[in-house]
C-alpha cells in the first residue's frame, strides 16, 4: 500500500507541473468578482482566455485577476472557424501573451460549436512546427487523438459532449480508449455539467478537466467550483485506488460472507 | 450567494446530526488494520456492523475500534431471510449494544442479497412500534419508500444497485423520485463502486451514502475511502450549487458568446 | 440450426396459447375506429380493458370490437388504490366478463401511477386464493415477482418505467434478473414508448410486452401498432437467435480476418 | 392519416433505389450455405464485399451467391491503412466489378478497425474527384459527416461502436445530430450487436443500417437475420409514426385518464 495520500499526485503538461488537475475556463461568467472567487475556490492553476477578446476590446482585467491569482493564463482560439484563422491567433497570443502555449479551438459551426477535425488537423500540424505547445480540442474519436498525438501536441483535449450542453460524458468508451493509448496528457473538455461527469472523466484516466459554463452558470458558481475541485480529486483517487470490478450477479458485502469469516480466525 | 462553504453542511436522522455524509460499511474488510486506515480517512462517524457476528463470535475488536474512532455503530440485521429472524436479531443488538438504532436487513437469498419486500415490511412495522429507529434497506422502489416512512422508520435506504455489485445506480429516475418526494433521510445503500457513483447519489438528492465493498475491496482501501470522502461532498455541493440545465443544442460557453459580450460593456 | 422460422412460435399463460407476443392495451386511445386499425395491425390477440368504466359507463363498444377481431379482453383493476378495492373490482369483473382472469393493478397515486406492492401482494394472494388467474403488475423488483410467482400468479408483469412516460426500460439488469428466474410468463408493463424498447424487452428475455399510450398516443398509431408487432418479433427472434458477446476491444467483421481465411480453404 | 403500411418505404442512394433498408456484410461468415440463408432471410439488397479478397484468392464464389440472390455487391476497402492503399484498391474494384460504387474504409490499427479521419478524407475527396460513388465509413463525429457531405460522398456510414464489438449505438446524440443535418443517406455502420441496436438506429433517423457480425457470428444467424429485418421495418415504422414524448412524471395510459373520458360522451 504504497499510497495513501493524494498529496504529490500533480500532472505535468509542456513540461510544466500543476498541483491541481482542475481546468477552470472563464466562459460563461456573469462577473469578474464571482468568476474570481470560484478559481480561488477551485484552486486551479491553469485558465483559458480567450485571445480574440483580449486583441479587440480590453479584457486586461481578466489577466490582472489571474495574475494576482497565480492562475496560468492558457489563450484559446475560440471563434475560429478556419485552420489559418486559428494560426493567425495563435500568433496573436504568442505575441500579446508571450507564451507559446495555445490551446487550439478551430469550431465548425456557432451553434453546436464542435470542433472540425480537418481544419483542427491542419493547423494543428503548423502550430506544432511553428513551435507552439499545442492543447488540441478535438472530438472523442481515439484515433484523432492519435493522430494528434503523433503530430506533436502537447495535449489532446477530446470532448465529452458539446460545449455548454452540460450532457457529462456521451462516449466513455472512447474516452477510456485514447486515455489508454495516449502518451501526452489527456484533458477532458467540454459537456461537463456536474461533479460526478468530473469524477468520471477522472476515473476513465483522464490527466485533467476542463471546464466552465458548469461552474459560471451555475447558480451559485463558487460552491460549484468547490465541488467539481472535490470531485475531479475524487475520481483521481478512485482510479488510483483500484475499483472493485462490476459484477452482475449480487456479492455479499456485508460481514456474514466477507470479513468476518476471514477476521473470525484472527480475533475470535 | 449565501453559502460558499459547506462548512455546516451536516444531516440529521434519528435526532441525531453528523457532520459526515459518508457511511462506511465494515463489511468485506481484509484487515482490522486497513479498516481502520480507511474509516479514518474517510470521515465517517457512522458504521454498519453485523450484530450477528458480535453475537456469535466475538468481533468485539470492531466495536473497540469504532469507539476508539469516535464511531457510532449502527447495528445491522445482515443475514436474516425473515421478519421474525430481523426482529429477534434487532432485539439481540438493542441489548447488546444498548441502542435503539437498527439497519434492518430482509434478504431475499443469499446469492442477490436483494432486500425482500414483504418481510422487510412486515419487519419495519413491528419494530417500528416496538420503539426502535428503523434504517430500513429496501428496494429502489419509490412507492415502498413511502410506505416505510408512512410506518415511522427513521431513514429509507435504498439500493443503487445489489450489494457488492459494483453497478452504480441502476435507476437514477427511482432514486430522483424517492429524494423528491421523501420527508426522512434518504441514504443510499448498496451499488456504489466508484467515486462518480457516491457523486450522483448525492446529486440525485440523498441525504447520505452507505457503501462497504467499494472501498474494503478496492486495491488501496485507503485511498478509496479519500476517494468516497471527497466524491460525497462534491454531489452534496454540485446538488445545492444548481447545475446547469442540459441541453441537446450546443449553447456557447467560451466568452466569445458569454461572459465578454456582457463584460465588454464593463470592461471595454 | 434447428430454428430457422418463427412460426410456432407462441407463448402460454393461464394455460392458453398466443401466437402474438403483443398485448396492446386500450388507454389513451382518442377513437374508436383507430383503435381498431393498431389492434388489427399489431396481430395482438389479448388487451386489457379497465372494469371500472365498463360497469360505469357502458364501454360496451370496446367490448364489441374486440369480439369482432377475436382479441381476449384481459380486465384490469384500474383505478384501484387498495387491495380491497381491487379485490371487489375483480369479483364484478368476473361476473361482468364471465373470465377468472384478471389484470391486478393497485396503485398508490394518480399522479405516478406506480404500483402500490403492499396492496398488490394482499390483493394477489386473496385473489389466488379465490381462483383467479391473477396477472400481477408489479415493480420491478426480482424478489417481488418471485414472491408473486410464490403466490401463484399467473404471470408476472414488471413496470419498465412509470406507466405513460415513455422512458423505455429504467433498469435491464432488474428485467433480466426476473427473467432469469421466473418459471411463469413474464410481460413487460408499462414504459415502453417506442420500438427498440419493445424489441429490448424481448431480448432481456420477456414473454411479452404489454403497451397502450406508445401506440394509441402516437402521431400515427397504427402505423406505430405495426413498429411494435416488428419489434416484438425481432427482439424474440433476437433472444433466440444467441446474440454476439459485447467485446471491448474491436473485433474484425471484415472479410479480412473473418470468413475468408476460413474460405479461402474451401473455395479458392 | 396518410401513411398506414410501410410498403413504399424504401430508399434511394447513388440514384438508385432499394426496398431494404437492412444491408448486410458478408464478413464472419462461416460458410457459404448459412450466408446464403442469412441474406436470403434479411431480404437484404446490397451487401459489402471484400475487393482485396476478390482480387486476391477467388471468393468469386461469393459472387455468384450474391448474383443469383440479386443482392448487389458493394465492394470495400477493407484492410486499407492509408488514403493511397484506399484509392488504389477502390481502382481495382472499379475496373474487377464494373461499378464506381465504393464503400470507404481506411482504418488506424488492425486491432480497433477504427476509420482514420485523416486518411479517409483525403481519400474520400480524390475519389469523389475521380466520379467515385463513396460510402464513406467514418466515426460518429457530426462534423466529419458534414465535411464529407460536402465533399460529395453518396453516403455517410458513421460507426455505432467499434467493428464487431456488438456495442450497438455509443453516442446516439451523435447519430442523431448527423441524420437532422445530413441531406445524403445515413446507413449506420459497425457496432450493432441485437434487435433493438438496429431499430434504435432507424429511431434515430439512419436511413439504412448495415451489419454483418451481429449475424454472420449470431449462434443461429438465419434467424438473428430475420430479427434484423424485422428490427429496421420496426425502427422505421417507429420513426414515421411519431412516438411519445418522454416524460418524466407519469401520465395516465389507462382508461381512467385517457380515452374512455374522450370516449364516454361518444359510446355511452
Amino acid at each position: 500500500m504504497e499510497k495513501l495520500t493524494m498529496d504529490n499526485d500533480g500532472f505535468e503538461v509542456a513540461g510544466v507541473g500543476f498541483a491541481s488537475r482542475l481546468i477552470l475556463g472563464t466562459g460563461g461568467a456573469t462577473s469578474l468578482d464571482i468568476l474570481e472567487q470560484a478559481l480561488r475556490v477551485s484552486g486551479t492553476e491553469l485558465t483559458t482566455v480567450s485571445i480574440r477578446h483580449f486583441a479587440a476590446a480590453g479584457c486586461g482585467s481578466v489577466y490582472e485577476l489571474l495574475a494576482r491569482n497565480s492562475v496560468r493564463p492558457l489563450p484559446n482560439t475560440a471563434g475560429c472557424f478556419t485552420a489559418r484563422d486559428a494560426i493567425l491567433t495563435a500568433q496573436l497570443a504568442r505575441e500579446a501573451l508571450e507564451t507559446n502555449w495555445i490551446k487550439l479551438e478551430v469550431i465548425a459551426d456557432e451553434h453546436t460549436l464542435l470542433p472540425d477535425p480537418i481544419e483542427l488537423f491542419t493547423a494543428a500540424e503548423e502550430l506544432v512546427n511553428d513551435g507552439f505547445q499545442v492543447f488540441a480540442y478535438t472530438n472523442d474519436d481515439p484515433v484523432m487523438a492519435m493522430r494528434l498525438e503523433q503530430l506533436g501536441v502537447a495535449a489532446v483535449m477530446p470532448a465529452g459532449a458539446p460545449i455548454g450542453s452540460g450532457l457529462g460524458i456521451l462516449n466513455p468508451h472512447n474516452i477510456s480508449t485514447i486515455t489508454a493509448r495516449a502518451s501526452v496528457p489527456v484533458i477532458l473538455d467540454a459537456g461537463v455539467g456536474t461533479a460526478s461527469d468530473a469524477a468520471k472523466a477522472m476515473e476513465l484516466g483522464c490527466d485533467a478537466v476542463l471546464l466552465a459554463s458548469a461552474v459560471t452558470r451555475a447558480n451559485n458558481p463558487p460552491l460549484m467550483a468547490a465541488a467539481m475541485r472535490d470531485a475531479v480529486r475524487a475520481g483521481r483517487a478512485a482510479r488510483l485506488a483500484g475499483r472493485i470490478v462490476q459484477r452482475d450477479l449480487a456479492l455479499a458485502s456485508s460481514p456474514d460472507s466477507g470479513m468476518m469469516q476471514a477476521l473470525i480466525g484472527d480475533f475470535s
